[in-house]
């Protein structure tokens, strides 16, 4: 047994299954820890602990909380006439740090996928629709991702949102600031290109 | 508050702070394991917890262990009478995964630097020298790295040892099995040819 007890290879073969970590990696991070026993790793295990049996999805949109609603949906500063639907808790904290947004979220899940078999019932899109028509909902913003899925997930809620008088949105296609047209796809170019507009 | 509750942020902070990890894997670490909380993270901090608890160096080498000496050190099945020193208990787990050496190991838990103020009292190179005496040592493998401080203490060990009538030996230096010369350092390869063997 190279690596000093049982428990201690269980633990680098656990970290070694986390995205973006093998084993080479969840070794370093656990003899590290090891080294601070007593403060970081102690620390660790006790945060670990605590959030997995606190959290819990957001009853409203479906966001990562540690109560029954989390405090985007309870927050009375944010606009409750927008919804922003986004695919992932990830895209939903990625929205967040951009400051820009201050409306609530829906967050699905996932992806329409005929492939895997994913249906609308299995994103929850019959609850953002509901939704939708409770709250007195203006507008739906598709903060999907521009891959085939994202898009097709948009069209699909676009589609069954018509005639009720919402308006739905998409977010914009472009350039990213800082990009390098040298460096992008054709697709985005020509995306920008159609979608330009006057200086 | 973007990420779900302050535990969620602290979490996300403590694992961005691991070697090899920032705050974008972080976050998808978390994400992941908030996914899975009944499962993998559950089990990840009861193992941290359990490993922080149990840890402790071996009194004899140093080595990571969960009892007062290690699984090496009480193998009866190893030979005594080969000591390989290593800087690292992370350099005697890359051996043990070679299987090649059948010795016990002293881990020095560092290197003599005159810049960092680290002398032979700090790395355990006393206990070392009086282990060679009580323990009737034939062989000291120095396995240290192929770097200057890991050379300078090398050749510190190496005249300390001298007299003792004890066989000290260093790994070999040379071209790394599936190197490319062209892909070399000039030194490697000049180290490589000086050592040249007859096939």
């Amino acid at each position: 047994m190279a690596e000093g007890s049982d428990d201690i290879q269980a633990l680098i073969a656990l970290m070694g299954r986390l995205p973006g970590l093998g084993p080479r990696s969840a070794r370093r991070i656990v003899l590290h820890l090891i080294r601070k026993r007593q403060g970081q790793m102690a620390q660790l295990s006790a945060l670990l602990d605590s959030v997995a049996s606190n959290s819990r999805e957001c009853l409203t949109c479906g966001n990562i909380t540690d109560r029954d609603d989390c405090a985007i949906c309870t927050d009375p500063a944010r606009a409750t006439g927008e919804i922003c639907v986004v695919q992932d808790v990830a895209d939903l904290w990625a929205l967040e740090r951009g400051h820009a947004f201050k409306g609530r979220y829906h967050v699905l899940g996932g992806t329409l996928s005929a492939l895997d078999e994913i249906g609308p019932e299995d994103l929850g899109i019959p609850s953002l629709i509901d939704r939708i028509a409770r709250d007195r909902i203006s507008e739906v913003i598709l903060a999907l991702n521009a891959t085939v899925d994202g898009q097709t997930t948009a069209h699909y809620i676009a589609d069954a949102l018509e005639g009720t008088g919402v308006t739905v949105t998409g977010l914009a296609q472009g350039v990213p600031i800082g990009g390098e047209l040298d460096y992008l796809d054709d697709g985005t170019i020509t995306a920008a290109l159609r979608a330009r507009r006057r200086l």
